[in-house]
């Protein structure tokens, strides 16, 4: 398997991303050489771009899914137990540290970086999915997609979905019955979405744009969706929502959207006692105007969440591949080789496309 | 037991508290009358004199403790199942009604205002705490003070107490060997330093003013406390408490200050993953400045709490009277008698008064 | 609204149930009077039938729906806040007295008995749902049923799915993608197993008998049945498990059969970590030979239930009303007149009917 | 560091452990060589003495504390991010190995087996705490023990205090104000005892024997014991902890003996609702006479647990450092050096011994 992989690097903000050719290591007895598949285009990437002090050069690609072309000799299951054998199909992660502080509370482990994370400047470069191998390392986590299991399914499932389960686990749970707002309509907002119903939520009512968005939001299994362009202020979406409710407000509410009012939004249409998860507000865009009395005067729950530890991976493929029914592989609107990485990176900024995903090796 | 009872009433913002006397009804079968011992002022009271659209008259005095000197024939037991008789100390609320939505999903019942919060202009007129005596009406929900408890540990069991109870239960409690950080230094900020030790807290620190405050925390057991008078500013306040915590900052921070810029400085010197409960912004205030993305990248679970179900008073009187060693008694700073209701506002007001209490028979 | 109302009673073991004509009261203010709709024949009931110390006489019936035939003037709002008027159907309660020590701390009221199990031998005396009507009493809790929901679905709600949901709670409810045992195909193994499937369990395994059972519970939704008739013991049903769960067991089992062996047996058949509900066992049948090192060696959660508090009445009238899809109104497999009580008793207790329904107004 | 190590090896069941010679390995980047303080003889060794299908040879020593001797270029940092070096006193684990199921899901790895039950037949061969040296092998989980803390309390925070930890958290916690009944005064008891002191229980009773153990639990804080010797059926038991707890016997209970009526008997002693942790039950001691209705009718949570997760013992620490006051050092009754190994099996056996520690370098 010696030879060469080609792959998207990013080499310094306000640069266009460039294909580079890396040798592709010799495999290690606990470790694999992957083919990669897809590997979706993400904002945390898009926004590394603009960012004078993102680290460089680095392969992009942290939500993957690729073929396992060279498989180690220790290497022998995946992390139920099953074999794994060259030819299948596979996600994967680092295995977490297990001797750090996060790792031993229950954490998500921050010593060891995720591919797509990784400087490509040393040995054995290519660590990330923007990449046509990808070098999984020593002892990784790897799950295998089963048969049954589309490849852009078993994507969907490492988009969003992992990391909305783990926070509504924070905010405990959804019980059946509840009314549940989400707030954005981009892929995050779509697993909120689809986690919601499934745990047996009565309703869930969308709030987005534009229109593409949310009629797929429908297609999902939206019970309603509120545009905002047509309910273009704060106050006209809270009015809506509360005609959609019985005047009470929806019991949980789920920020994906990272809109700067969202939060006192959120707060200021939820109904007493309900659970707020807050998984949009990444992005540090300063502080905003929030009224903290409704926190305690409504009583309200809420949570942050960033990122998942691997249970909620494993949830989450689970529940997409034998629980969710919605049509989740109509999310991947958009497909780029690795020559188009800069248009790909750019149908995503442009909310053209809801997923976009480089197929390396197409 | 005909006669009349002497009580302070609230007869509108601005204008003085006044004593006045109203007839004692007589004691249905499952009523009593009580003979008040202690009622304590609290902000909420404070605040509604200077609130134009507050409704009156009001006779005041919703945390209470009084004896029995009237007992309905139907009215036997306590909540614990314990005989009632008149000579009894007691703490009262009126019973839930059980038929609404909040008393069924296990929120505190809105239906049902509490003692200090009904209208005097109607019988049977006294049920509120500043008055020489307080008609129950029907079917309270009573627990009686056991003997060796004091009248003031008892009252303090319902200060706060239950309220921070209730709120540490939502943010999950408190683990052994936590760190926390309370925000102010007032009594439901003594309430939490109270219930957080002895829920096994390592380590309580306490922010607040002025220094005869700290002084008292520190007799309640505060490992240390942090002056906003020597740390002027918040980031002054986050340096030091990180100095503290070897610098990762406390697990669990509880506001009970009401001031205006303490969410953000919670959420800004609380441990990645931390859990964040706040009660002290119950009032208004309007918006603050506060950064969202604060709670998605650090992943904190936080919680407002207003009031608390019963069982959460069952609770803190069991703590106060069982667990809690602290000498809670002083926080019970000054003692007015019915003439200088007035006063007793002042000393709530101009913080001369940890705890002001009424005391209708002095 | 005067006259008279047939009720069938219960006048003591082993003497057949009889065809009783009783006084109508007048409505009190916060009251009404019930017509009859349908009440279920529940295992309960039939059991008393059999035990010679069950007070008597009893109107039994305390599964219930009816119309609103006399509404009490300040009987004004359902639970939900929604007005109530005569014509209504409605599901009811008597009120929790919100005083004792179970209300308060939010397990279900003991102090006051549900309808169907309140002496028979004074006024208001038509307190059961055996009765052509039935009167609520001073402020009783009540749900209006929705107009689109049908007689036979609301009943349905109230019967045994509220104990399931609130059972399944104690456990820390179900994650989506696992895999859930039902350890029995009556009327509780329906409501475990339909309450499971809208949770998001992966799949839902149902073990009972006899054929038509478990041909009603894949209608309902079961991924696979064992039969207790083709497998006959604990060790042929707890291999044919392993084999549909790779080897595992599964991560939930819910016991709604009441048999000797049953809780050894899921106990056996558990995945390690797993969690068990254990409703069916509330008759005391004595000591069953138990294995308690599976309890600690497989770490196995595991809690009983009976009955529920009222919000998960409410929850469960939620859940299937909008989320629950199964065809529940088939699990009513048989309907009887007043006159046809002990036949109606008969059909449960040979396990002829799935539910039975008196239909005291037919 | 090149040299010999002297251990205590478990050469098979029936025979006398034997102390025998082994190399001492280089030390690797990642690992550090171990100088024991003291390792606790634990009844899970003792049993394996009688089991002839225990594997050997082994150097049993699970529980161990002790001195960094030569600490490789690598390994840094403890869990808390703590520079290590050689002579600090430190408690460690195999690291988890994060790729299995139990990791992923937050159990307790399966894979790696701990320190003292690794086969002593190949290299590095010294991997059980009955050594002079042990070698902690690749990237173990270390934790530094602070100055200021004893080896002996140090040793105690992971002697079943962990355990209990880790159960009482899948019980819900233990609130403040509760009473608990713990079943067995041996080591396990004792922390059950010490860890529901801390957490807030208004009152800890422990039952068992003989005499003096009961006053050691005393002298570490139980409000009341109840000797099996003095009241010797599982009736007087069950009645005099009514007698003790006014009648409504204990919120929570926790099994701690191994007994073989232990479970029986506390679900009879426990109160509706009440919570149950079994502990004790680690050993295969067959099928029970166990009433299951009490489980259902009593609506009991109970659960079991066999070891922890990190995070416990993290915390274990923790609370021992700093929140824990009893004397737990004196739980520690025997100290024996390697050439007594079999004498310290045997007092612990007789149950001469509370916790008997090997001193390997004595």
């Amino acid at each position: 398997m010696a030879g060469t992989s080609k792959a998207g690097v990013f080499v310094g903000a306000g640069k266009p991303l460039e294909v580079q050719e890396f040798p592709i290591p010799e495999v290690a007895p606990g470790s694999a050489l992957i083919k990669m598949e897809m590997a979706a285009v993400c904002g945390t990437d898009v926004h590394a771009t603009h960012n004078p002090s993102a680290p460089h050069p680095i392969i992009f690609g942290h939500e993957n899914i690729g073929v396992i072309a060279d498989l180690g000799s220790e290497l022998k299951y995946d992390v139920l137990g099953r074999p794994l054998k060259e030819g299948d199909r596979a996600i994967f992660r680092p295995a977490p540290c297990g001797r750090c502080y996060n790792c031993t509370i229950g954490n998500m482990c921050r010593v060891r970086p995720t591919y797509g994370l990784i400087p490509a400047d040393k040995p054995p470069y290519i660590q990330g999915g923007f990449s046509q191998y990808l070098y999984l390392g020593d002892d990784p986590w790897v799950v295998r997609v089963p048969d049954e299991m589309s490849t852009e399914r078993a994507l969907m499932a490492v988009i969003g979905n992992h990391t909305v389960m783990n926070g509504i686990d924070k905010i405990g749970g959804i019980s059946v019955g509840e009314t549940v707002v989400v707030q954005g309509s981009g892929p995050i907002g779509m697993g909120a979405l689809n986690q919601a119903k499934v745990m047996g939520a009565k309703r869930v009512i969308v709030i987005g744009a534009p229109a593409d968005r949310l009629q797929l939001a429908e297609e999902m299994g939206a019970d309603d969706t509120v545009s905002i362009l047509e309910y273009e202020t704060p106050e006209a979406r809270i009015e809506r929502i509360m005609e959609l409710t019985d005047g009470n407000g929806p019991e949980v509410v789920i920020e994906c959207s990272g809109a700067g009012s969202a939060v006192q939004e959120g707060l200021s249409m939820i109904r007493f006692g309900g659970r707020y998860l807050v998984v949009g507000q990444l992005t540090d865009y300063g502080d905003r105007p929030i009224n903290p009395s409704l926190i305690t005067r409504k009583a309200v729950l809420l949570s942050g969440v960033v990122g998942s530890t691997y249970k909620y991976i494993l949830r989450s493929m689970e529940a997409m591949n034998s629980v969710v029914k919605a049509p989740v592989e109509k999310l991947i609107t958009h497909h780029f080789p690795l020559a188009e990485i800069n248009e790909a990176f750019e149908s995503h900024e442009n909310l053209e496309a809801m997923v976009a995903v480089m197929r390396p090796n197409l």
